[in-house]
């Protein structure tokens, strides 16, 4: 479905996507970014997913610099996310926020908090230049090429 | 592949994934939010996706609520956002800051400006209570249930 075009289609939220977008992806990296979790038995349990899903999805992040592995104090290996892994935090508290706001009828079922002082986190646009806090309408987007 | 357990799987992320996460609906919702696109043969001509999909995923998007169907001048369908579309352009900027950063050796194919100054938009994560800006590090995340 996704041919020629699509991979012409230079698109930086795209290529995002492709690395951490699957939905079983998505939940394996926020359980390492937010709940430390490194041990495959862990990420098994915790989200039941089958083993040689989970199994593929690890190594797709190893390939990919999303993850390292390496072995923990019993030898069995343990997976810790890189800083390129540990970024995409960011992208996890916006598609929360918007779940949160327009797909979540029972309230937020998870809350992300700054681990400081214990308050919520949000996400904000701002422009570099000006400093101003963006609204959604207030951006449009540019070709460089 | 996706069972019962993710189902259970509460997750405002995943949700938001699933309503907009497929690779070329995130591209037509891109195209609508910041190129202003409303006709479908400007979706299917700037994209070169098959006619039948781009079909299947703007009455998917009516559907759910991401956008509305109107007739236009000519009497030939448009596809407006709504605001739980237009919404979406956080976690397009969120996307894109980690693209650019992580999967872009060429650069950055597309900027967001801020349409009133024109400079540069990035994404922020801010405390609610403090009103620190956080990094990546200073998040963690609570169940509420």
């Amino acid at each position: 479905m996704l041919g020629r075009t699509y991979e012409k289609e230079i698109s930086s939220a795209a290529r995002a996507l492709e690395l951490v977008g699957e939905r079983w992806s998505l939940l394996i990296v926020r359980n390492a970014a937010f709940s430390g979790m490194t041990r495959f038995t862990d990420f098994q349990k915790s989200l039941d997913i089958a083993p040689n899903v989970l199994a593929v999805r690890l190594s797709h992040f190893v390939e990919t610099g999303i993850m390292t592995i390496s072995d923990g104090s019993d030898g069995r290996p343990t997976y810790h996310l890189t800083k390129k892994g540990l970024d995409f935090k960011h992208v996890i508290v916006a598609l929360t926020d918007w779940g949160d706001r327009w797909a979540a009828p029972d309230g937020a079922p998870l809350v992300y908090e700054h681990e400081g002082c214990g308050g919520r986190v949000r996400q904000r646009l701002k422009c570099k230049e000006c400093g101003k806090r963006l609204l959604a309408e207030d951006v449009v987007a540019r070709k460089t090429a």
